[in-house]
This record gives C-alpha cells, sequence and structure tokens, in this order.
C-alpha cells in the first residue's frame, strides 16, 4: 500500500474521525499517507478538497480512502462526488439511531454549543491541574481528594498515566514514587497510609526500567541493572504487603494502563 | 431518552468505541447511561456481558445501543446474540477496505504486538516529559528542539493543551507565559525571541479569564476584571507586534484548540 493516501474530512476538529479512521487502518499493515482537513463547512471548501482528492488519485493511480464525519448534506454530498472510497461514521450510525431512539438527532458532530462551559468539561481541567500539582510527591496536600494515588519506583510509568487519567476521563490522578529510603523503612510513605486503597501500582521490568533510566542518567547506579532488580523487587514486594492491587507497565501502553486501573477502581462519579 | 443504557463492548480499552459512540450520542439531546466492557476478548467474557446486557433491557424495558469494537468472530456472534442494537464500527467499515486494498485486515484493533516498543510511542512518552519540563517558562533550556511554544497571559489555557498536544500527537509543545513585566518593557520575554516563528499565542475573554483566576487567587488584583482586561489587550497587541498568530480559547475545548494549532504549525515530521 504505497503511494496510497487516506483523507480525514470533517466539518468539526476532525478528531473523531481521525481517532476513528486509524483504529480501522490499524488493521493494516501499510502504512499510507494521512492528510486531515478538519473545518470543512461550506460548499466552497468542500470542492477545494474535492480537487484535492481527484489529484491526489490521478497522480497515485489510487483513489484515496476518505473518511468523513460532515452533518451538511451538500457538503456531504460534494465529497461523495470525488474519486474516492468514502467512510461514512455518521450517516451509517446515525439514522438507525434516529430510529431506535424515536427522536430526530441534532445534526451536530461532537460539538456543543460552548463546551468550555460544559461541568464535563470544567472537571477535566481541574483534573488536570490537580494531577499536576500531584506529580511525583509534588504535595501531599489534598491527597484525600484524589480519586486514585499512583506508585511505583521511579519512572515506572506513572505521570503520563496520570495525566493521561486526567485529561481523558477527568480522574483526579496523583502520583507518589516509591524511593530506596521506603525500603530501607520498610513502610509506605507517611503522606499514603491514610489513603491506601486509593493506591494503585505500577511495576516494570528490571531490564526495561535500567534502558530508561540510563538514558536520562547513563552509567548512574540509579540506571544500573542491580539496582533496578533490588528496587522493583523491593517495590513488590511492599505493594504486596500493603495489598496494594499493582500491574506491569513494561509491555502496555498509556491507555490500556489507564483502562485497567479504572475497571479496578470503578470511581462511584464514573458508571465504569 | 430516560432509562437508556448505551454499552461500549471492546477487545481492547474501549477508547475507539467510547470516542466514535460519544461524537454519535452528541447528535442526540438526551443522556443515556453509560457502561463500559473493556478487554472482553473470550467467549465466556462475551456471555457475561451478553447476560448484563439483558438484564438492563428487562429492567429498562427498552433494548440497550451497544457499541462494539470487536475482532474474534465469535465474540461478536455472543455479542449480537443479546436483546440490544448492536452498532459494529470495525465490521461495518473494515471489509470494504480490505476490498479496496486488496489485503487482508490484520484483524487488530488499534493494537500492536508490543506498542511499548514503537517508535511511535517512545516519541510520546518523550514529547510528555518535555512539555512537562517546559511548562510555564519552567525552562529556557532545549526550545530549539520544540516544535511548538505556546505563548499567552497566565491561565489562558497554555498547560492543558501542551499536554493533549503531547501525549495524543507526540508533539513537543512548549509554553511560555507573558507577563505584566514583558508589557511594561513592550517586549517579547528574551528566550522567546530566537523562536518566535515557532511560538503560537493563546488569547481569552477578559470575562472567562476573571472567572478562571478568581477562582484561583479570590479577590485579587490579578484576578479582577480590569486587570484581566489589561493583560489579554497588551498580550494581545504584542503578539499582533511580533507577528505571532493566535486563537481564543474562550469557546473552543483543547481537541479543538490542538487541532488549529497542528494544522497551522504543520510539524514537518507529521504529515499533516
Amino acid at each position: 500500500m504505497p503511494n496510497r493516501t487516506v483523507f480525514f474530512v470533517s466539518d468539526g476538529t476532525g478528531i473523531t474521525a481521525e481517532t476513528f479512521g486509524n483504529s480501522i487502518l490499524a488493521q493494516f499493515s501499510a502504512k499510507p499517507r494521512h492528510v486531515r482537513r478538519p473545518f470543512i463547512d461550506t460548499p466552497d471548501k468542500a470542492y477545494q478538497v474535492v480537487r484535492e482528492i481527484n489529484d491526489t488519485a490521478g497522480r497515485e493511480g489510487k483513489r484515496p480512502i476518505v473518511f468523513i464525519t460532515l452533518i451538511d448534506t451538500e457538503v456531504r454530498g460534494i465529497i461523495r462526488s470525488a474519486h474516492c472510497l468514502v467512510l461514512d461514521m455518521l450517516g451509517t450510525f446515525v439514522e438507525p439511531l434516529e430510529a431506535e431512539f424515536g427522536i430526530k438527532s441534532n445534526h451536530r458532530v461532537g460539538r456543543f454549543d460552548d463546551i468550555s462551559k460544559s461541568q464535563e468539561y470544567t472537571d477535566r481541567i481541574e483534573a488536570i491541574n490537580f494531577s499536576l500539582a500531584h506529580d511525583d510527591g509534588q504535595s501531599s496536600k489534598n491527597l484525600d481528594i484524589a480519586d486514585v494515588i499512583l506508585v511505583g519506583v521511579s519512572r515506572s510509568g506513572k505521570t503520563p498515566t496520570s495525566l493521561y487519567l486526567a485529561m481523558q476521563h477527568g480522574i483526579k490522578a496523583a502520583n507518589y514514587p516509591l524511593i530506596p529510603e521506603d525500603f530501607d523503612r520498610g513502610a509506605l510513605p507517611s503522606a499514603l497510609v491514610p489513603h491506601k486503597k486509593k493506591c494503585f501500582g505500577l511495576t516494570i521490568a528490571p531490564e526495561r526500567l535500567r534502558e530508561i533510566r540510563h538514558e536520562r542518567r547513563p552509567n548512574s547506579k540509579y540506571a544500573s541493572l542491580e539496582n533496578c532488580r533490588l528496587e522493583v523487587s523491593a517495590a513488590e514486594s511492599m505493594m504486596g504487603r500493603e495489598g496494594i492491587a499493582w500491574l506491569s507497565s513494561t509491555h502496555k501502553s498509556i491507555e490500556e494502563i489507564a483502562t485497567t486501573i479504572l475497571r479496578d477502581i470503578r470511581p462511584d462519579r464514573l458508571i465504569y
């Protein structure tokens, strides 16, 4: 599939079109070229995209694949007239739902009159601020309002996972490192003790941890395989002893880690 | 549409199913209850979900809507046997693509053998670390390797946008505040001058800024409407003078802001 182009054409940001399109394209081994055309909401703009699609088809000798999220019937019709394979996510699924619900759709694509004023959106921004302020044990204040506290050795994946939970799910995710001093003392950091129930552990294969730490501080004791082994094993024992559930981040993406954590903590305010 | 439940059933994290499902549900005014069932990858787990769907149908007197991203034919068939309306995103779109490409699909849903080892994933994690280290002008080091530097007054939306760009698009997004001292001096912070070309501005309506700042520091001069007006107007003049493109975050979601910035900066390494 070389010389093949995929277009994402949307009357909004195109995030939905692209996210969905990518999950479908991930089914195929080849990597086509991506072209994003957001905010296509007038016939004029649509005709411009059609010219681009047709030029591409001529140049590549293969018709492009075009993922669309377009509400306006006229705009949609114009794009359909191009020399391409159109995959229309809304048209295919919204109509059966109208029949099922017995109501007409709003003819909107993931857009709200003013998303920035919705409670859900405000909660997400607040969660991001909370997670930033509570990154890497920076603050023990307000841990009582955290939805989850990720714990684990340095560089086990806590920070990106916390931010992802906040950004995608509006979860107030603090994270707190387990460090050699804690292992020597044989006890959880005292700030965590009252909140043990909402702690969730991340662990990681010592070999992978060594690689990650080595990039940060080459040839340090901190990055040595021996030290990584000791820290990981001490952290796993401690989490086991304290009854803290954990998972390994070694072969998992942030999305997979986050989904597993959500399934486990099932915060009351999410129906999960 | 009260007492109506929507299920998201996936053999992976379910992020794709949910993102797509939500963009479709946003077409309707009512808010059904959401239930997420990720990692459904065996017949046993599928039968459990079927029981849940049927129980819900009985209790609510209406068949649930079920968005699925399931590759395994057996698992898919089991879910289809439940009393519900199934909306199958992969089945509907992957098959025509197989015909178009003339190759069989990988039968995978946005998953890779080991995503954590792909270059794309490593770049994303690196971008998150970069964006965190360069949040709020914390560091002027390595600004030359930033893909974009967001500028604007305090609380104009720079931090969440930077993190989103890093997390979703692997963009190294620094952010740097424009503060009263800069306006008094009438010049950009000196660290930004060599990198003006990759600066992108965020602005915000003074009334909205006042609300946001008021939550942080109630009744401060910082949060007063008069001060917000002065800062916003000074920042907009400065960006105009320096030839820095900007947009207003007032009525936009992070996703919309990020998409607009990407369209504008078109980083070379993304085919955008």
